[in-house]
């Protein structure tokens, strides 16, 4: 078992997309033996948690997206994400992705961690954020995103979540790494 | 804006996997604009946080699988799961990979709540249970599943999660959230 690139003995691509190629690829497993394997290549995405924390709120207070989205077939609630353009650190991502969907500025930002959002066929990675000190501006969405922004306190986010009305998976954890991490912060 | 499948004027297959499928359809937006979306069409899966909560424990201990992911080029730590079978319901499906995967047999098993892991691509959805009561019997894996099996203190799982060592979105959502639901039960 070596790990990577190391197990790909050679590799077909048999679909180009504009988001996502699939590979069918021939790799080594760990046990020595030969088989297989489809895999969705992807460019990876940063994600982040905006986490308003002025003085005389009782709780944070963060911005969901309510989003769009074909495969779910409905608008779905949504931490600001997008996808890393080629060469763009994560952080850098995570940013301007936050300031095109929401207009907030981040004064400062921590890595909260990442996901492989499902490495049973895809090669996705999510980078976790949040963003705090945050200033509003401008958005800037881009065609074919359909956003609205809602401004809620993490408590009731959190409630969302445990009663299935968030149900996208980088919210879910961004949402409750950065409570933990808010917790953490604020004993 | 009407949702599901009355958005979809037309598609094509572009290709066809093992795994999973992927369309370019013809989408009507909610505001009435047309374009076209890849999507990667994938069956749904199931995944389940096995907690052992015998007396005598001081908190609850997970089983989890470590497993080779050539996505991820290495071994990570997910929860068992698996896809579900043509017409398979999700929790029979969440029944039987726990038990091909780690040999335990649920007495109990409650629904956490279910995600889309990556909503922007695909459709797919893994429905998250948490399943107790465990009896422990022989496993069953599939050819090219090469997983360890370890059990851990639920505390332990957590800390791995806020260090960055467990790094799959399902596990991460699927822990947090049996840990909510654990200490509602508990209270």
């Amino acid at each position: 078992m070596t790990g990577g690139s190391e197990d790909r003995l050679s590799g077909e691509r048999v679909y180009h997309g504009r988001v996502i190629d699939v590979d069918l690829d021939r790799v080594r497993f760990p046990d020595g033996s030969v088989g297989e394997l489809e895999i969705i290549r992807h460019p990876g995405a940063a994600a982040v948690v905006p986490l308003d924390t002025r003085e005389g709120t009782s709780q944070p207070i963060v911005t969901l997206v309510h989003q769009y989205r074909y495969a779910a077939g409905r608008f779905i609630w949504e931490i600001p994400a997008g996808k890393l353009d080629p060469g763009e650190a994560p952080e850098v991502c995570a940013r301007r992705e936050l300031e095109e969907e929401t207009g907030l500025r981040a004064g400062r930002i921590e890595a909260l961690s990442k996901i492989y959002t499902t490495p049973g066929f895809t090669d996705e990675v999510i980078h976790l954020y949040v963003a705090l000190e945050l200033e509003k501006g401008p958005t800037r969405h881009e065609a074919n995103e359909f956003i609205e922004l809602h401004e809620l306190p993490l408590a009731r986010v959190r409630t969302m979540i445990e009663q299935g009305e968030i149900v996208d998976g980088k919210t879910i954890c961004g949402i409750l790494l950065a409570d933990r991490w808010w917790n953490g912060q604020s004993q």
